[in-house]
């Protein structure tokens, strides 16, 4: 068994908490793509759901479990994934959320969050200071503060992701995950790793962005004191000591790709897929493209984690020459 | 019980013999388009496969039966996502494939259709021009000829995303689907009529291709000299009697569409819900923009049926100002 926080018959529970629209997502292969990666490629597709992300599996467990212990409202920082998912899980449930997202934060996710019926606050300064101010906020209001990677629940709803994988009758032999603050990654490794150990778990961060990545690679947490990348989801200074403990165990590798590659992975999956996704969710292909040798001839997951991106920014990004 | 062609048994049994990777395509609200459109839609996904459109449910149980009886060719006219899904059902189980179509398809359809190791043979002429070559080619070479919409397996495949319609949680109270030569339209709207009579049903077809909606309205078999519309998939000339007669059975109303409102629900769907579809997956968010009132307040589903799209057209079309 795996010493991680994460517990596989949780897990399998999870899935009975979630609403099924974020559940068995699309996995397929995406032949068009391969003449230019060199290798077999199939997508986890996580953003054909009401939040347009892998977050709803979280936050319908989280807010599952504190409609069922009685409470009336959670707070989170959100780099906006996260704050849109809530506010829809805690809609349903009548749950007030309250999202601390950074003012630089897309529009897109900050509009998505408001028209969902949160309280949106934002903060000057990354999402290392906004969880720095929910923590504030739910100590003075006495609220319960979610905190993404941290709470198990964030971790194992990802993980459902994990057992969709392994229960697919196509067999991989790499996945590629997204990795920010580790929930995506500990939880698909844990269940990879418990039941498909053959199966390499490769997490991608920007070069931009490389505190976990750098935490991994030195078994201790290193911080950073910016980031600076397009990929607005993933890009945290501080990893949490608890995520990379069981991120060590699970991920048999963490790589670092340049932002050029995460455009060009950007333009890859929309011209070769027929996906508009956001810069996080193009990390994988990124990684493919830096490292084709590696991955030759290998049929490689990769999981397509959110598509909210300000059109505006993926026009520039992605569609001018 | 209805007066069709099509049988809800067999249409239960077409579940087993069509690859699930096609089944249970995402069902989800888009709350994003809803300030502009007036009403709650939801969205049946049907562009996270291999093919990337509706068709590969219909090929999928017609190769499955050309299998069973031990043929080991057959060719199609194609608009381009049939034969894409015909090469790709017919590659999976050795089945030598032909598809027919006009010189003026969409690359990228082409393109797919040769890459899936379909033979391809190109007519100068439209989509009802293929068709007569197709033909002539079944009868030379004593091959099977597959007929879309004609073959009721093409109709009884599509009738399987009707399932999943009436077998969601959440209740509505129109489907709008894209009209060509009728398949979706009489899969699906047999499914809704037989257990979900309620529910409008509401064929879509661009004004610049009106035979099967002018055959409806007039109740007999109404041909065109030409079609006009960016919409490919849907373009045809010459419905087919016995498709036609299905069609006035299950289906509510059939609306036309201008070309402007097609492009206006493809941008739309690009910039509110981070789709990239082809033009005949945009009918049913065209129909909406042109007639609101109709709508307003009510929840509709709209079937994206497909994202075959040259992405020269596509950029063209949609994200130049």
């Amino acid at each position: 068994m795996l010493e991680t926080r994460l517990d596989i018959a949780r897990i399998r529970a999870a899935r009975r908490m979630i609403d099924p629209v974020f559940l068995d997502s699309p996995l397929y292969r995406c032949e068009a793509l391969e003449p230019v990666l060199g290798c077999a490629v199939s997508v986890k597709l996580e953003t054909a759901n009401p939040v347009r992300s892998f977050k709803g599996r979280g936050t319908e467990l989280l807010a599952g479990l504190l409609t069922e212990e009685g409470r009336r409202a959670a707070v989170c920082a959100s780099a906006g994934n996260l704050g849109q998912a809530l506010a829809w899980s805690g809609r349903v449930r009548g749950l007030d959320v309250t999202v601390v997202a950074s003012r630089s934060a897309p529009a897109a996710k900050l509009d998505r969050i408001r028209a969902l019926g949160a309280r949106l606050e934002l903060v000057d300064g990354d999402f290392d200071m906004a969880r720095e101010r929910a923590a504030a906020l739910a100590r003075h209001d006495g609220i319960r503060l979610v905190e993404d990677s941290l709470d198990i629940e964030t971790c194992e709803g990802a993980a459902t992701i994990g057992l969709e994988l392994v229960d697919s009758a196509t067999p991989f032999d790499a996945v590629l995950i997204a990795l920010g603050g580790g929930a995506l990654a500990t939880g698909v490794g844990h269940v990879l790793k418990t039941f498909a150990p053959g199966v390499e778990v490769i997490c991608v961060q920007p070069a931009g962005a490389p505190a976990m990545t750098r935490s991994w690679r030195g078994r201790r947490v290193v911080t950073t004191e910016t980031t600076d990348t397009i990929a607005d989801g993933v890009a945290g200074r501080r990893p949490i000591p608890a995520v990379l403990d069981d991120l060590l165990v699970v991920a048999d590798d963490a790589v670092l790709v340049e932002e050029a590659s995460i455009i060009a992975g950007m333009r890859m999956l929309l011209d070769h897929a027929g996906l508009v996704v956001e810069p996080s969710a193009a990390l994988g292909v990124a990684a493919l493209l830096e490292d084709r040798a590696r991955f030759a001839d290998r049929h490689v997951v990769t999981i397509v984690c959110g598509g909210n991106v300000d059109m505006d920014a993926y026009r520039r990004w992605v569609l001018e020459p």
